[in-house]
């Protein structure tokens, strides 16, 4: 950690701070320059910052820290990439997992024809959420807990894990019980009981960043589960909040490269919700590969226009085979290895 | 809700649109321009816009909604000013309250020696945190139910209200035994099963603004509470993320006005967190205020180089008559009757 | 100048990066800690930074400056605040300037009506658009010069002294003949020639914030002029572009206080083009006085309905005085004088 | 055009209305639903809202524009890709087409070793900047005219076609001179003087999108260009402003898609800006490549560490031919020929 002092910044203020830290069981080196004094505290900044407020210290102009706030899921901690299986499917190094479902469980039919599709087209992992968190009140809110049934029924048929979604602590038994891989939405990315309570579970989380979430926040959050002893996590771009408005978010796909830099976690991509039109998702799906993605996370559906939540975003059922032949070429030319059986033949 | 085709649609994919409005029960309106075909659709937006994916059928540009997405909270719903009132004190039309109060509660000592200093400086609620959501897991995360019993404490030899945040589903029944205002912080402004649950409460919720919530989103979280029958709800604007980072977070000061025009739930702001650091809250504490501001904030210390979470951005508790003395005056100047107690007497 | 070197850089990296240091003729201080080296260079940031690119280094994690970027306009350099003074009104320190009049001068009859408004109401200067920039080809571009002969009738007859905007370095000429201040606009911030060419053309220059503009980076602008020997510069906020889209931008009102802690300058503040309709603008204009700004620049228009340019945003000539009366006590409780002559009586 | 009623509007208001959009000669059509009601204003929108400012009249919710605000560079005014040829290099449809070189023209040997390199590794055009916005007064401003000489020799020796910026209108007669390409920066998107001149040259410009432009913006600058009679535009993505600060922008490539859905003019991607450190560059590259760019721009230097500006994310010259082998995979894979020689053998 380094405390910069304000020019003029007396020598009390000075020697203050430099208590401070020695207090705090950490050295302080001081170095004087010509316009301003920066000390620097030799020590375990995440220990330091959260144990002093030097910012508010007379004198101080502003505190940089220089150790990384995140341990656990840091690629110093752990070098080599972290590889997680799933009922034999591999997420992460040289494996590419494709997740795909419906956005939510609106019936047993759509739910089954779907998984059916998926597996048929190649995909790792079965989605489909029971509950929806929705921005109205007055929107479809997902069927709850048959909707998780119908998920196993999809899983004993197609033999896809299952991926589904928990926005509560108190939703997290009834999930536990169906889901091989538990979905942390963009809106509960800081909902850090229930982060705390998914890294007790030890069960394999997806969690998405949310939409004003840094990726060192990202990574804080993760380390909320690792903390707890389940390092068993998958990251998530899905977009960020930003002034654009011709997309549902900006999908920041440098996220990918920038957290494999920093993390040793597998990191997903999902271009469905960040783009929210059906158009757009295969050109951004094809550049998560290559920008190094783990995978990908996407919504199909037999009838869009008919879907209960998300419709325009959903990729036609009977388009997948081709939608995931294209992906597939991108997996392909980065070297990796399609988690999951054999895909269907298709003519491309 | 205006659906707008794209240049070039056909008839039938008109006339499909046109049908699936009809079959919704809605009546539809088509306008035919020189270059783009308009159809109005005309029903309740909330329930068709739940309903129908027209964004997805072929042929559309774009739907555009109409009639705004909340009701029960909306200024056309009820027209006049809501005013709620907690223990005696007002919040809403003429009254003007301020909450103040630590950011944490440490100690009974800390705790008890702020509330007295409040009450002393005018304020007319009590804040103070017993849980608290902190981006590092690393980080103090506040003395959970004892503080809560400190906050009582506090209370009784102050008489000031408490405010205080809950987290999630599972702290409600503690926090209900003990708080008169249950605060949501800006992580959880779209937990809607935490909003649900404090619906039904029916206890007075202080709905703070998250990072990249719209003020549109804000007023959905707060028809949310509103729908389960419990409209006891004050709004708070506490900071956006932007670009920006001179401050901690933009203080949108004119979401007050805005939510003004479209909503008659009393709006307080926060400028603690959104600015960061101490020098910077009372000019945008007094901002607030003449922007039409039902109340504010904020959080104090004895000694705040020394608390354990967001010191720097603490007033010094001995500096609180003055600081209050200021706000006031913009108070004053807006026709404004502070909530609460006399002040002390201050030499401004 | 702090650089960061990587966990795990080799000694040969860290002396290389050392070497670099001193080769520039600066003194290179490390500190070694526990887990990463940290090395001081002491000497001027901004040669410095300018001219070695240690982030791309072998085993270095980030350079972190120490000096602000800019010099001339900061409060370090002077700490005193500047006051401008522009045929007698004067503007900064404890002087409120208020400029007002149409966004674009449409004809001789508008701006007339409305600069004898603006007087009347209390105004020191009188803003007038001769070139426009708009987003459209299509849309209404400014007179040009001849609207510039229309302001200067306006100033022999109000004695107004003149604000204008110029949007390329051609216009220059023609802009210094008449205008008293030049206005450079949000989309011109850092246009570093037109900067240049107004530095050396000595004029009081009214520099707006960009939409995407930091407040280190109007500074920096700020800078481009001062270094160029004029420091006759008026900052000012309009708004920054964010994901909130009830308002036209968002004003980011504590650029206010921010601005005065690190610059001796003064800081004005144009609500209408942040918020773009009319009733959001009062508010907003109250909350900037209180917020420390040394003025405010506003839009007025006698027909507004009818305005070329930006109508809804314009408040109505006929209620000016009512409006300057309400902001005025804003400016009576900062206890700063307003520039320019008396104001109306006005029955509030 | 719609315009959307208040809920509670008059009738005279809506009389008022529907007279307006009549007197500007066209159509209104009023739909009068449940709870409010919308104004069809049939006409041309461009000039409808060019010419009325319904959003400030009496009883008006908001306007709502249904024709997209640009026309000559709309898809639907021409639904075929534009290509456009420069020395024989095709750019847009098929093509692919790689702009490299240096920052920034700091010298002979420099701009010459690095043109070669380029050559060598497969690169369509030579960029190099003779003029430079920087956001200090202290950083290096680039050599101006004298660089101009130097990129001729280069193109002289290796056939490349130059792309240099020009940064004001008093700069382009000696651009004109030299360049094949002129490059409108993020600082200048609406620049709008500059665009018109740039237009009237006739000469083909790559223009890039500002940092806080919308798309929809992006599009009416160019056809700012348009509108005089040149149609040889090629956009650029080169990252927009957000939040995030782990790269210097956010790249959003999503605007490559969606440009291409509203637009036939070619896009192609500076991921070197957006990123601002050169291990990100590649993914980043070899993403923008699959999502359906044109083209790229990217950044070379013999040795980074010393360039006087943007090192840190400068290519080494000499691992160029392997970095272009690379994205050169994923040009095959979109079935797109590289546009320019042939390149060097490389052993992949």
């Amino acid at each position: 950690m380094m405390i910069v002092m304000r020019q003029g910044a007396t020598e009390d203020e000075i020697a203050h701070v430099i208590g401070r830290i020695e207090a705090a069981g950490a050295q302080a080196h001081p170095s004087r320059g010509e316009f301003v004094t920066v000390i620097g505290a030799i020590g375990d900044d995440r220990e330091m910052i959260a144990g002093l407020s030097l910012e508010g210290e007379a004198g101080v102009e502003k505190v940089v820290p220089i150790l990384k706030p995140y341990k656990l899921v840091s690629r110093e901690f752990h070098s080599e990439d972290a590889v997680l299986e799933i009922r034999g499917r591999k997420i992460g190094g040289d494996n590419f997992c494709l997740i795909a479902g419906p956005c939510t469980v609106e019936t047993r039919e759509q739910t089954l024809v779907t998984a059916r599709a998926m597996k048929e087209a190649g995909a790792a992992m079965l989605r489909g959420g029971a509950f929806k968190p929705r921005t109205s009140p007055y929107s479809f809110q997902g069927l709850g807990e048959p909707a998780l049934e119908i998920l196993v029924e999809a899983r004993e048929e197609t033999g896809l894990p299952i991926v589904t979604e928990v926005m509560t602590v108190a939703q997290i038994p009834a999930v536990l019980e169906v889901a091989d891989v538990v979905q942390v939405g963009a809106r509960n990315t800081q909902n850090f009981d229930l982060l705390r309570e998914l890294g007790q579970a030890g069960i394999p989380v997806l969690l998405k960043r949310g939409m004003a979430t840094t990726i060192e926040e990202l990574l804080l959050s993760a380390e909320y589960i690792a903390a707890e002893g389940n390092e068993k996590i998958i990251l998530c771009e899905r977009g960020i909040r930003t002034f654009e408005n011709a997309t549902r978010s900006t999908l920041d796909l440098s996220a990918v490269p920038v957290v494999k830099q920093k993390s040793r976690l597998p990191m997903i991509v999902d271009p469905s919700h960040a783009m929210g039109t059906r158009d757009l998702i295969l050109p951004m799906a094809r550049a998560a590969v290559v920008a190094g993605a783990d995978g990908l996370i996407v919504e199909a559906h037999p009838s869009p226009e008919t879907a209960l939540c998300d419709g325009p975003q959903a990729i036609y059922v009977d388009q997948m085979n081709a939608w995931v032949a294209d992906v597939r070429r991108c997996v392909d030319l980065m070297g990796k290895v399609m988690a999951g059986g054999e895909p269907a033949e298709v003519g491309v």
